[in-house]
């Protein structure tokens, strides 16, 4: 079973060296359809589930719903709750096939299957250049509004991470290979990191003999 | 001018990698010569220069010893002086053509060459098995030994560079692209690393137009 992690920042392009890498390869590509499972599985709002696991929206909100027979008079979602079953959803994800996953933690949730673990990075301004690319017209933010949000959202990452992992999110001691955006193509790229996956997973069948 | 720096957890493999690199490229390699070549032009005891640069052995040693027609009654070894030639016997390798250069902190002095900047890691235990095989019969150290000199030595090399640079060494923000030698094979993997870099170089002229 051959699964390829990718952790990113927030506008590195990490998710489209994701998406172009499953392409390459021939594998299934998770990221952002997870969210939804998520909230399908465990009941919870998806703009919950979106906001703990994206934006690192700690707060418990208190729900009142009807269950089946019982009347559960007060069911607490809390930021437990979303992470109990992402683990679930991630965990059922690589039955499906090879894969690729943006995000979601699974480089420490699918660590036992000794997945291929990448990091996405880069330069604070092509970062910048690159979420002002692709901002929707009339919706664009100032370069320092924009800058003050990726930093948001990496800290969010970074302490989602924490819950799970000793190693920091983006430390690179965590990843087999940290790849840094900014002086590259991602079209041109992920075909050679396709190739360096493949070799990556035929060192590991070797290893295990 | 195509330069690639190597920066290097001692005991990664980082040194076999660059070599392969520049064998693959048909790159002029530099690596320990540096250190004979900064010697000689700082008339400086070659030891001296590896205890700082390698070792990071920051002590003041004073030497008397004659120049030319004055005689010089007391010249002081200082790691400003290594760090000096370092910077002049550095800014002269590119001029001989293409280059890889392992360590000596090429990345930062060359910096406005704009280098491809690789830093190459493993986990400990890996780093500690790569040693035990080359270390001469005879010369082994325990594995307790092996690990502390590891971290010596690279604690080290993060002192030195801190000398140069804001940004700490071995941090991912500092390089273009960060391997983890733990699961992979250094020969195999060389040759994809060179296809990287033919497209890192072919993307920067690009970018120049």
């Amino acid at each position: 079973m051959k699964i390829i992690t990718i952790s990113r920042e927030f506008g590195s392009g990490g998710r489209e060296l994701g998406k172009r890498l499953a392409e390459h390869l021939g594998f299934n590509y998770f990221d952002r359809e997870i969210i939804n499972a998520i909230a399908e599985k465990g009941n919870l709002d998806a703009q919950y589930v979106e906001d703990v696991l994206d934006k690192g929206l700690y707060r418990d909100i208190p729900i009142t719903f009807a269950h089946s027979i019982h009347t559960v008079p007060m069911i607490t979602h809390t930021p437990h709750n979303v992470i109990y079953y992402q683990q679930k959803i991630l965990r059922e994800l690589p039955e499906k096939g090879d894969c690729v996953i943006v995000g979601r933690n699974a480089d420490v949730i699918l660590h036992d299957l000794d997945p291929l673990k990448m990091f996405v990075y880069a330069d604070m301004d092509a970062k910048v250049l690159r979420c002002q690319h692709r901002a929707p017209e009339g919706e664009r933010l100032t370069d320092k509004q924009m800058k003050k949000q990726i930093k948001r959202i990496d800290r969010a990452r970074h302490r989602t991470h924490s819950y799970m992992s000793d190693i920091p999110w983006g430390d690179k001691r965590g990843y087999d290979l940290c790849v840094n955006t900014t002086n590259i193509s991602i079209k041109e790229v992920s075909e050679l990191l396709a190739d360096y996956s493949t070799h990556w997973f035929e060192h590991r069948e070797t290893k295990r003999g």
